[in-house]
């Protein structure tokens, strides 16, 4: 079904120009209509366009009635705009189907629009980083979007690494926020931290995990890991492990986490600074199932009586 | 005068040991009894010894007695430590004399102090890092140190930058916090963020500006910053410019900071990851008095009615 998918820039200037073209030549060609922001290639210094330009980007998305509404790319810049935020043009574009979708920066909107109006948000790609690349876009980072476009998708499945097969059943129920570690924990202490108690779900680039696990014990001290039904990590990547570290690694902050928090903590969840990543919608109540190796996060109307089972499982 | 100080290592494992034996040698040549923790040179993983040595190392210099309590360097732990450190013990050195003296990570252990205790930790040099350096140490770091170490020392000044000369001049008192950005950005929204309404103090090292905008953000946006009566910026070094950045710099975020609180912003400060460091009493009650390029932060009795030059310039 052709969809309406409009691309815009809040966060860091768009410099890889071709990415972008190819991320609206492949968006036209699997049959939707494409409306390129007027400001999608603005630059002033790192950021796609000054705070006011951006801005309006943002507000010109929430007034475009498009089904999806795609960040071109991430990087840096929405922290600065989050007082300013049109946050009831947001919530009222989501209430009528627009679909809001990013990652990375994009982390802070949604958590902050979450916070302020209770709407739902997707994680999922960027237009330019993940739609646009050179060669085949991942197929299941497509298959998740195209479900996305199409208003489709109950949930997602993956499995969790063979030593961290759970002994015992896992369900539960609540609303899924988070994204971005570094952004998520740059929310703490300000209004804009979700006070959900439910599914938490973390990912990050280029930290190393002794700065993971500072930004970890943040959300520990603030009390916001203990209160959530369950922590699910996704792909933590693009850091250099360094001859200090004697033996410090990823694992060991997930080993950590487990024994300062009393919170079932799933690894694996295929988003994250690379290419196969999943659409996830930030602010809804889901249900979190695992048994064995398997997991699923489901948001369809099967997800409410699941048992663990009842959603498409894009490793497929 | 023969002063005791005790070396202990709170945070990452030493890995330069010859660097921590200059230290020892150097302080011996003062004319000082240095006493070095049973678990200085520690090392598991990436630590001084796992947390519960950590922890005993910093109960023992605790209970040292001595005239000064020195880490042996910065790094990373002292963050998993916070709910269990010995602040009641901490604050009875302190208060009977023993000055607790170190940076980088350490600043989480000082602000979480004064947070639950009201104590005074100092800001200053690391054992290993600055007074065991190769060659001779920075005079200023010594001459500062020197004044810590005979209890000496009642103030410090510099010069503020030429283009930041102030039009009119500025005297505030309130508590001294503070120290390295990332630390205490990382303590927002936890029990140890101090509740202070003074003047904060701010140093980092190896963060591009973005990333020390985006943590001045969660303290602008949290109220922190608001509510001081002065911000004093010190060194932010060891980071890199990238052709992204287009004129993005470190004075852009400075800017950036000046137009988003009302609270005057000040340069300048010989404080962070650099060999030029003074010594900064962390909890204490301190006047800020600048005029034209002059600063000077006083602690001294004479800084209680000061005019804004009753203090040691180590800046000679």
């Amino acid at each position: 079904m052709k969809q309406r998918i409009y691309i815009y820039s809040p966060s860091s200037a768009v410099r890889n120009k071709a990415a972008l073209r190819r991320s609206v030549a492949r968006l036209k060609a699997m049959g939707h209509e494409v409306e390129l922001d007027a400001a999608a290639l603005s630059s002033h210094m790192r950021f796609a366009g000054d705070d006011a330009t951006r801005l309006a980007a943002i507000s010109r998305a929430a007034a475009s009635g498009a089904d999806v509404a795609i960040i071109s790319r991430g990087g840096y810049g929405l922290s600065r705009l989050l007082p300013r935020l049109p946050y009831d043009a947001i919530a009222r574009a989501s209430e009528h189907g627009t679909r809001f979708v990013g990652y990375s920066d994009f982390t802070a909107l949604q958590n902050a629009v979450l916070a302020e109006t209770g709407a739902v948000t997707w994680s999922g790609p960027a237009a330019a980083e993940d739609l646009g690349v050179e060669g085949e876009p991942d197929d299941i980072m497509q298959a998740c979007f195209e479900d996305l476009v199409a208003g489709q998708g109950e949930g997602t499945g993956w499995q969790l690494p063979r030593a961290e097969a759970l002994a015992q059943p896992l369900e539960v129920r609540g609303p899924l926020w988070g994204g971005n570690l570094a952004m998520v924990a740059s929310l703490v202490g300000t209004p804009w931290l979700p006070k959900a108690k439910g599914i938490l779900f973390l990912e990050d680039v280029s930290e190393h995990p002794y700065r993971i696990e500072r930004m970890l014990t943040q959300l520990l001290y603030a009390g916001v890991l203990e209160k959530q039904k369950a922590i699910v990590l996704g792909q933590f990547t693009n850091w250099m492990p360094v001859p200090h570290d004697k033996g410090y690694k990823l694992q060991t902050v997930v080993d950590w986490l487990r024994a300062s928090v009393d919170v079932p903590v799933l690894t694996g969840l295929p988003f994250g600074h690379v290419p196969t990543k999943v659409c996830l919608p930030v602010g809804a109540k889901v249900t979190l199932a695992a048994e064995g190796r398997d997991a699923f996060l489901l948001w369809g109307h099967r997800g409410t009586h699941a048992h663990g089972h009842g959603g498409h499982d894009h490793q497929h």
